[in-house]
């Protein structure tokens, strides 16, 4: 049987941002789940559109991964179903299952009160807010701490990818 | 120093065909150039943008892979860079080097008359194309034939991917 990874989102997702490691996880052999505040479908900032279940359907302890992607997903996550979303990536940190982040994604490590003391990086204009929090905020491609791999922006997308996958056959 | 691969797009291509590879490859090591009928800024039906250098400028003996993504490029390329297009495509045809072409991709196959007794799959709604120019045209997520490995539309990309970066290994 494959090995399940979970997909975060919110609308308005960054489209590249779920579609990538979307594809390349299931490249990789993974069976890969998307879940949302709803079931149903969920559009991106760019209109694709995935099938999502609701938050509250997930079992955290299924998955051997989890991947946050960026946009305005995690802050309408943060307005919607703030407390199932902390729930999952939670389950992660604890657990110190690999974690995915990009962009805007880091959000919701600061609401699950994983950033104090993590060295990561992010979309630049929240760096701020990744500081307030206690993160070591360092502007490169790609920084991993622990079980903690996080990318700025799409570009960074190949060298976040590979540091991921890196992680998930270590386990 | 790295090994190139080429893309070559028209406007309002897939979106997704083109970063995928774009960013898988670099992912894997790869330098990618993204290569239009004219040099500049290009955008797909998503409004993702990408810079591209112009068929012209493009010596295709320096890539040692060929990528053609789908959406409305290929029919826009034939529009306007016919010519410059095809003598691209032939170059890897005729030297054997790695090809992949996904959903209206292989409609350059066809205008490089490439399709004539090829195993390969396409978007289905071109398939009866591909077969009266000769391909023998299969309803799978992805066809290996030689060099060319063709997919029918995003959902594919996984085995898509996959099996080009085999192929590319092998060189």
């Amino acid at each position: 049987m494959s090995k399940k990874i979970l997909i975060i989102v919110g609308s308005e997702f960054e489209d590249i941002e779920v579609l990538y490691p979307y594809y390349r996880l299931i490249e990789e052999g993974y069976e890969v789940t998307i879940a949302a505040p709803e079931d149903g479908r969920i559009t991106g900032k760019h209109g694709y559109s995935v099938d999502a279940i609701a938050f509250n359907k997930v079992r955290p302890e299924e998955y051997v991964g989890l991947v946050i992607p960026g946009g305005r997903g995690p802050e309408r996550i943060r307005a919607s179903a703030r407390e199932a979303a902390v729930k999952i990536v939670r389950h992660f940190i604890e657990t110190g299952k690999p974690i995915a982040a990009i962009c805007h994604g880091p959000q919701l490590l600061i609401s699950a009160g994983a950033v104090k003391g993590l060295k990561l990086t992010s979309y630049p204009g929240i760096a701020d807010d990744m500081i307030v929090a206690g993160g070591v905020w360092l502007d490169q491609p790609v920084v991993v701490d622990k079980n903690i791999v996080t990318a700025r922006v799409p570009a960074d997308i190949p060298m976040w990818m590979r540091e991921f996958v890196k992680l998930l056959k270590k386990i």
